[in-house]
């Protein structure tokens, strides 16, 4: 008999903690991410169910060279902050940031209550990362790297 | 000044009907779809908002050999089918469809409103879909053929 192949969200383990240098940890490590596309066997893209309590971001402000990027909002209110300024996303919003695009995106809690967002990435292969507010950027082999081209 | 990146899906257009033989598209005329990643110029993948009305379905039953399917359920109920048998989804609950499995699936609406589901599909090359329940499969040049290869 084949698996049922639905599942609840909260049925997933969470993932806690960043990959970030240290020094940038801080403003993302209350965030947590199930990761339900992995857990569904899902291979061709990431999806994440993604909770940001109030006073965390969802990462650094950030672009990607060669990965489409997308979001929607599932509860509470976050802050989208890009070059273009700052939008308020409440449930139900929907955000993109396609590849190569140089504008760098993040997402903020300034609410009182904890925010809930699923984000979609797709694994092309030799993506970059870059992250215009801090000296960082993460090279094609996901090794990261100061801007001057020193490994972290 | 960039664009701010963001939108409210109630500003996207609806699309309507569907692209199967006319003896096929009875169960899913109704359905409706808000083509949100193509808004957001995203290219990599698909990210639809689909809205299925009471008695509808999402599609016929089918797998792809090629691309990952996933779905979120936004609002409403819809029922799962697949080999496996059937899934009450409410909002909140997600599914994924890995490439290449043989199990058709569909989302049925048997409740009294709407429904709402998100739907991501990457966009690889020369994917098949495949339908068991009746005589039809798209090829990886997407005609529409009987099972004995004969285009409609």
């Amino acid at each position: 008999m084949p698996t049922l192949p639905a599942l609840d969200p909260s049925t997933v383990p969470e993932r806690f903690g960043s990959a970030y240098p240290e020094e940038f940890r801080e403003r993302v490590r209350a965030r947590r991410k199930r990761a339900l596309g992995n857990e569904l066997g899902l291979t061709h893209y990431g999806v994440n169910l993604v909770t940001v309590p109030p006073g965390s971001w969802s990462a650094l402000r950030h672009w990607h060279t060669r990965q489409d990027e997308f979001v929607y909002v599932v509860a509470g209110e976050l802050v989208l902050v890009t070059d273009a300024g700052e939008q308020t996303l409440g449930a139900g919003m929907a955000a993109g940031f396609p590849a190569g695009k140089p504008d760098g995106h993040h997402l903020v809690n300034r609410s009182t209550g904890p925010a809930v967002y699923l984000e979609v990435g797709d694994r092309v292969p030799a993506d970059e990362v870059h992250y215009p507010d801090v000296d960082l950027f993460v090279d094609a082999s996901f090794v990261m790297r100061h801007k001057g081209g020193e490994p972290y």
